[in-house]
Formats: structure tokens, sequence, C-alpha cells
């Protein structure tokens, strides 16, 4: 399934349990960068047809470069958050998303981040033509040609 | 015991165990922010007198507002890292620091880290005095005057 | 949505993302008892009128007092899981819950765990018996009367 | 340095900090595994001559078959816990551990946790006899002859 999010980007939803909180009573500072994993690993899974099985058996997978992170507000337990994804360029070998953590359509956590893609031996390698092409409708007009 | 770290930073040692690492072979992105809210605990704890417990007793705690990752090189399994930390600027109630994370004199990852105080009631207050002038010696002349 | 486990048991669906997974290629061995705490939360969601909510909102949460886990096969990255979830025994002030975690039908970790009701003083209290009731169902006969 | 722990086990130390607690204000329940295991990695750095590092460098580790975990007491943050772990076992391709955390004296979680040693071929192995031999101090009477 995919959701429309802000501007046609990528929705996943996120519950939040125990173990992404902390003692302060909100969902810990690190995990917010977990969530917005798992939404860029289902926005690779939605889109094409298996590209990111097949990247993944090919050896290829997504490095993050740089991140950041604003926390304008805090999620607790049994929150159901969404991470809104979409990309703000897409390059040979690297790409930058941005990924806006929600509730009940109130900005929580809104992030920049950079990633390469790398191949089997751990060096920088073109993102696969089809997965680039794939990922374009995310991208707006944010696509280098 | 306080270590002396690059230009007078605080340093803490972190082991890189299974827990940190990912199908990658490499430390998970988000868990250097782990080292790094392990290493500005170490830092609290290390300074003035309890302090640091004092203001965990009052209910008040920091909380990360915004943090800028850049992701140099790639951490592995038994790794001993360093985290060396220093306060690049010291107001009322925010603070930034600086924390890179390093393996044998080599930067791996760099973060640059704004940091509120928050009172019993979650809202800003203002940062204890006491903690705030041993905070100082971290800060070059970062402090604010 | 309820699903229909095996004999009666609920069922939680879990992908597997680069967090869950070690430099040993698989989900780390502490992983799994989070895919089994977010599956009792998502059953304790599932069921009756609220009454998790509820039962957060009153200060009143379950512990884990015992768990014994046998780990059979190895979840991988992508993969997806199924935990499926049974209560063993229902009493007053405590339960016993079977989780296992399968993928395709085969089973990867089998857990038992016994938990016990606290209320807000952190002392044992009896689980809120429209909780109880709501409960049953997923117990085949072990409830105790 | 190796520290004698109850009855001739070896320590590790571990700090509680906000990563590992949960919104319930104590340590998390899955994350005693984490500690379970930084505490087995610690022992096995500490014991022989580099056989740890050598037994990584040839693809081979050590899995979790089983662990009976029992929750007596609860650590929070800012917590100083020790983890006692002796071997209770010593076989030709598998060992068994009691591991137990304490904070001052006191036992607040206990655990069993059965262990087998893989191959690079992720196929059960022996365990190399050097460390086999190294371990024994910490297993007492329970090396199997």
């Amino acid at each position: 399934m995919i959701d429309a999010g802000i501007g046609g980007s990528h929705v996943t939803r996120v519950r939040v349990y125990y173990e992404d909180t902390d003692a302060a009573g909100i969902v810990y500072y690190a995990n917010y960068l977990k969530f917005a994993e798992r939404a860029r690993s289902e926005l690779m899974r939605d889109i094409g047809d298996g590209q990111y099985r097949k990247m993944l058996a090919q050896g290829m997978h997504f490095v993050v470069r740089r991140c950041v992170v604003d926390y304008i507000g805090a999620a607790r337990l049994d929150d159901l958050l969404e991470v809104h994804s979409r990309m703000l360029a897409l390059r040979g070998a690297t790409l930058s998303a941005e990924q806006i953590v929600r509730r009940a359509g109130e900005d929580l956590v809104t992030m920049k981040i950079d990633l390469a893609c790398l191949g089997p031996d751990g060096r920088p390698a073109r993102i696969p033509p089809d997965l680039r092409a794939a990922l374009a409708p995310y991208a707006g007009d944010a696509v280098a040609s």
C-alpha cells in the first residue's frame, strides 16, 4: 500500500512501544532515526518491481552520510506516528531525502538525510537505473537530469 | 576519571558490541547518538559535586533540540571508540556541544548537538548556576557572559 | 484487525529492518523480546473497548517477571515475521503467555513469558476485571476460575 | 582488568543511560540481554591471548540457543550495575553460563544462557581448544572432561 502524504510524499505508520521510550516518558531521540530508516526501507519496498530485494541480493545498500534532525515535539507511548518521506535530490550515486515524523497532523521531528549507494565492495556505486527511475515520483522536480 | 581529549574536551570510551552493529557489519547509524548521549551523561557525572544527580533528583533534564551528524567512517564490532565532547556555547537555558567519535585518532562521526534544559513541568528552565559553572572548563571561550 | 493465529492465538506482523539485525547478519537475540512486547501491546490494543488505554491512563502496567526463550532459527533482514501470542494462564494479578515468532509457517523463536500487573504505586495489583474478561478468548481453557 | 565476582565469576560493570530505560522509568526488559552479551564479550576479551579476536577473525561466533531470565528487581537511570558471569557447563560445541545483574550487592536479574559455537559456514563447530581451556577457570568443576 502506498499512501499519499504531504505533497506526494511516501507515508509509513509507526506505533510507539515501550522499547522506543525512555525514562523521561518520551521517545528516545536516537529512535526517530530508526523510524526514518524503517520508512526508507518501506519506500524502497513499495516502489518498482522487487528492485529493493534485487539490490540487497547484489550486496548493494545505502549508507547515511549526513543527517540534520530538528526535534520540535515529543512522541509518547502508544502514539501512532506517520513518517512522511520525499526525495530532495536524486543523483548518480547519492540521494537526499526529507523525512518528517508527524502525529495527528503535527510535525514532531524533521530530518534531512543524505545517503550514498555502496556496492558489494563497500565502495560508492551508482544507484541502479531501474531503482533510480522508480524513486523519481517521490522526487517532485528534484531529479538531476 | 576525567580524560584529556582534543583541545581539552571530555573523553568517554565506548566498546562496540553486537547490539551496536547491523547486518551491514558496521555500527547502525542511530547508535552513534546513543554513544553521544552516554558521553554527555559521563561528562555531566564527571563534573562538579554530584550536580548531575541533584539536577535529575529535581526532575530537570536536558533534551536534544537539534543534531547535525556527519558520518565519515564506519565503526565495527569490537572497536574501541572515544567520544570527545566539548561545549560550543553555554547559554542560560540551552547549550551546544560538539561530539566527535574517534577510533585510533581517526574521526568517524562528528556531531553538533543543541540541547535545552527542561524543568520538572517539562518547560524550558535555566541551567542550574552551579552546573553551568562546572561546564565552563569544557567550553573554551564559548561561555556567554 | 484481529488475526486468527495458531489455535486462536493473536497475530502481529513484524518486518525486520537494519535496526533489528547485527553483524552476524541475523536478528540480534534481545530484539525478539522487543517483537514479543510489540505483539503483547497490539493484543492489548485489539481487545475490549479501549481498556488498554484506560489501564495505562490509571498508571497501571504489566511487567515481565520471567521469560524462557528458545532460539530455533534465525530471522534476517527484510523478513516478514508473525508473532503468535496466546494466554497460558490468566490469574488475579499475573498472567502467562506463549509467544511464537514464525516466518512462513516455520517456528523461529518460542517464548514463555510471565507477567505481573502493577498499580500506579509500582506494587502488584489485580488485573482490571474488564481487561481480564477480554483476554479470556485468547486463553483457551487456561483461565483460572 | 579481570574482576573477582561471586564465587570466582567474571564481573563487567554497566552504567544505566537513558537509552536503556523506558517510559515506566526502569530498564527495558530486553536490555538486560544486551548487558549480558556485553559481559560475555568482555569475559571473552579478558581471557587468553587474543583468542576472542582470533575466533572472530576466523568467522566463528557464539549464538544463543536458549535463555531463562528471572526479573527480581528493576534497575533505574544512572544506576551502576555489575554483571557476574560464570560457566555452568563447558562442552565440545556448546556452553552454558549463569549471568546475574546486581546493584550494590542485590540481585536484580538472573539469567541462564545456553550458547552454541558456530563456524564460518553458520553450522555448529567445536569451541577452539585454546579458548575452551581459557574459559575453564570461570567454570569451577563444570568442565566436561
